[in-house]
């Protein structure tokens, strides 16, 4: 009985996931769903990506989080729109939260949305917000073994970045087993190691986002 | 109508938390729940503490894991009693989980049962197990501002402790905001300051665990 019902919520779901994705179609817009555990740093990856970015696109963002809008006001900064949702206490976005916050945007204008999800390895990803893109960012003070304890968020993404490498040295890490347990979850991802505080590997990503984005446009 | 449905499973799920309370007290067994982000550190932390515990209780361990028995291989060497749980996707433990896993222990013979919860920050607070007490893990690498974005966890907890302070020099963390948010959201909470691989901070927790232990064996 349980499971009916999730599946019912999970169906309704991806229900307005695709009417999203066609809305998103229609306006040439990209959405980027970026998924991590409390803390893995993926708003401080975004105010690093967004400035590269902007250069070219004109760029959104919402913002998920089970209480406060700490996250949002870091990226006001930007001079971007940021639609604030929060979730008073469920563990992830749904498609219904994300079409509503897309009321406030003007989809017209912007080139790529970011949405940064509720900070959770799990539930996220058991929810289609109609994203073009998934991408799972991890850290290394949370060990290599998160990949095969927690293969959903990798099974549908894109991309995996693995911030903080500037603390490897401080850190008892298994490289290879982590890369390993990666591919063996998802042989095509791409990985990107970061140490976004201090900028390394911001620069490989960001190309990498802007061909991905002009590839995206040509269709 | 998904708030009613979502409303039932907690009333089920608090009516089996009772139940495995009431044969906790029964047979004179503590139950501690440990919840954390993914890798904040609870498994570490177990396993510097229970070799301290052993030598005057006798302790058993639940494993909530959403895929692998990773952590409870880790908790094997000890010569205790560990259960796994794979919940197979779910993100937090349930009261009838654990009713079926205290099923494959010996209580007459535990003082102390460990659950360490699933890597998740939000759900595993919203589920009473029938436990005695709840302690939050957080990790310096997360950040400080946790607790102001995650204050289900620490609510009802009894213990909150900051791991990896070993890595502080090396991060931007104010923990004055950190213990300020901590104390707002529950100012009776206990902090223990810990970096769990150094041993940093254990004897401390593990005498607090003892005399806690001792108080609740005299009712």
């Amino acid at each position: 009985m349980e499971i009916k019902v999730l599946k019912n919520v999970l169906d309704r779901n991806n229900n307005i996931a695709e009417k999203n994705r066609e809305l998103l179609r229609i306006k040439n817009t990209v959405m980027i769903n970026m998924m991590s555990s409390p803390g893995a740093g993926k708003t401080t990856i975004l105010e690093k990506t967004i400035p590269l970015l902007k250069e070219k696109y004109s760029v959104g963002v919402i913002e998920g989080d089970a209480y406060t809008s700490k996250d949002a006001l870091r990226l006001k900064k930007f001079n971007i729109p940021v639609v604030q949702i929060n979730t008073e206490g469920a563990c992830h976005l749904d498609s219904n939260s994300i079409y509503e916050a897309c009321k406030e945007l003007d989809l017209e204008k912007l080139d790529i949305i970011f949405v940064e999800n509720v900070g959770n390895l799990i539930c996220p990803a058991a929810f289609d917000l109609g994203e073009n893109i998934r991408v799972a960012v991890l850290s290394t003070t949370e060990g290599e073994d998160k990949p095969s304890k927690y293969p959903m968020v990798l099974r549908d993404s894109k991309v995996v970045i693995l911030n903080k490498t500037d603390l490897l040295p401080h850190l008892v890490f298994n490289k290879k087993e982590f890369i390993n347990d990666i591919l063996a979850v998802n042989p095509h991802i791409n990985l990107f190691e970061m140490a976004a505080n201090l900028d390394s590997g911001i620069s490989e990503w960001v190309d990498w986002l802007m061909q991905w984005r002009l590839r995206v446009g040509d269709r």
